[in-house]
């Protein structure tokens, strides 16, 4: 019997870590946990909760499987951007308020393991391709919607970075030149129309007539309250107001999704994060809309589908990223 | 003395057909010459006259040169898509007619020479990689402007071709999802305002209140002769209609630049065709409109910058491809 090595992953977000252990052939997953990241407390408190929730899933893997401790490979990091991947710093995080953060020498040194440090976008389409939805494939385009939108490309079979670590901004590419105003500073971004919370801005919108709705009762007529999962399933429900939402953001999304496939020709769009749970009625007009928009050549060579971790992706992610530079020796 | 090898380069185009011989380290270029595609006599005509121009090249190579029959290795061509490239076909071609045409293999067994197949922007983008505006660089985006707006990306230092041939159409990327109709059947398209039919169109409109322009007496008052090179011609002269239509040009060609800055924060972007020739009066305020837009990180890793290559920019593309796909040995 082969000896099964581990390497673990770190999913850090603005308002909490998730850390887990994976089987390196993707095989298995171990101690999956996550914390608030107390970001008010500082960098080096947020190192040391990552540090010690790596010593517990470590620990926990262990006893679970009987491995040693030097069955563990390494850390792979995934950290909201921008990043500079070669020296492992978060250059800056709106969220955490670090600048030029050495994240990934830090957790290194405090667990005595080799790590490596991928944006969470990159980290979430590599685990898609690694042991979800996009695997098998040679050219993935990976749309994260959640409080923004991200986006992650593998190209030829490759995790794709661009000149600086920059590349794959989705959200931030214009459907509309004299659009709504985005939190970019720029005008008609994808991330304006179809994010989390813009979803919810455009139901309130459509709310502020006074209709009768599903949406006014979820929230006990809190519309601050709203949600873009509420809208999600209100819809679900049949509720005539959130399903026009939901037809409006296909179409919007449709439209940034089409821009892609003529720009990438891909074998595979995944969607993650809230947007995955939308299920048909969201998936249904955004597959119609690209139809109408994207070249049938670019059309017919790709699937639109819903990412498969779910709340693992990004751990699942990290971890990808860690073997796709350091990939486990058989 | 090592013995210089050379490749041919054709650029197959709905009007002219180019030919050309280089040396295979891009060092020297030799027996450029054009000749009208004769598209109504149908494919077998074209590659005759391929083949025969194909000849005339070697036999002035040889007479200027002294280089022997077998120092040429092979043909590039370059021919608009969608193309299959491993199968070496011409899928369609609306202004040729042709449908799965095997192109490569009539060129290659006619001349007696091994050859290659891509469509022609790429070719130009791999051509101004070579020896052109992005050499040296491993990441880039770029944009012919003509008829119609074509892509070619070079991505981790490789041609980048997609799930099925089908990638880089930025042309047919949605800058404003409910603007001009584009000619592919979408809306708002940045080909639908771009494109040279498209910026003479926007002269049309701005001249159609009656307006005293440089324009009208170009074209002797016929407003249908008008074309993208008058206007650039009579902005750089300080005509105020073409000055407006040159600096909307660069609003749009700038929202679409900023889109891939966003996507692939490339190193360079290249735009190549009658809009290299524009100046400063479009690349300046397209350079504003791509800051204002983009990411700054982005912005500061790109270049945005005329194509060098000029009229040869198809042929040497088209060696490039040949040399990529079979380099020379030395």
């Amino acid at each position: 019997m082969t000896r099964t090595r581990f390497v673990l992953g770190v999913d850090l977000g603005g308002t909490k870590i998730s850390v887990g252990a994976m089987a390196a052939d993707g095989s298995r997953q171990h101690a999956l946990h996550s914390l608030p990241t107390l970001a008010a407390e500082g960098a080096d408190a947020v190192v040391e909760r990552i540090a010690s929730m790596i010593e517990a899933a470590i620990a926990q893997t262990m006893t679970e499987t009987g491995a040693a401790r030097d069955d563990f490979l390494g850390v792979g990091i995934g950290s909201p951007g921008p990043l500079d991947r070669e020296a492992g710093l978060v250059i800056t995080t709106p969220n955490l308020g670090w600048h030029n953060f050495p994240l990934r020498d830090r957790v290194s040194n405090d667990v005595g393991l080799r790590a490596t440090l991928d944006n969470d976008a990159n980290c979430a389409t590599l685990g898609e391709w690694w042991i979800g939805a996009a695997r098998g494939t040679q050219n993935v385009v990976g749309i994260t919607i959640g409080t923004g939108i991200g986006g992650g490309l593998i190209l030829d079979g490759k995790l794709y970075h661009g000149a600086s670590d920059a590349a794959g901004e989705i959200g931030h590419t214009t459907i509309d030149s004299t659009g709504r105003r985005c939190k970019c500073g720029n005008y008609g971004c994808l991330e304006a129309y179809a994010s989390g919370p813009a979803i919810a801005d455009r139901a309130r919108e459509a709310l502020a007539g006074g209709e009768d709705s599903l949406l006014t009762t979820m929230v006990e007529g809190r519309l601050e309250h709203l949600m873009a999962q509420h809208v999600y399933e209100a819809s679900k429900k049949g509720d005539d107001v959130a399903r026009e939402v939901v037809r409006e953001t296909a179409r919007f999304i449709g439209t940034g999704v089409a821009n892609l496939l003529n720009i990438f020709n891909p074998n595979v769009v995944v969607l993650a994060g809230g947007v995955a749970q939308a299920g048909e009625d969201l998936f249904g007009p955004l597959r119609a809309e690209v139809r109408r928009r994207a070249f049938k050549p670019a059309v017919e060579a790709c699937r639109i589908v819903p990412g498969e971790l779910g709340v693992a992706a990004g751990v699942v992610g990290a971890v990808a990223t860690y073997l796709a530079q350091y990939p486990a020796e058989a």
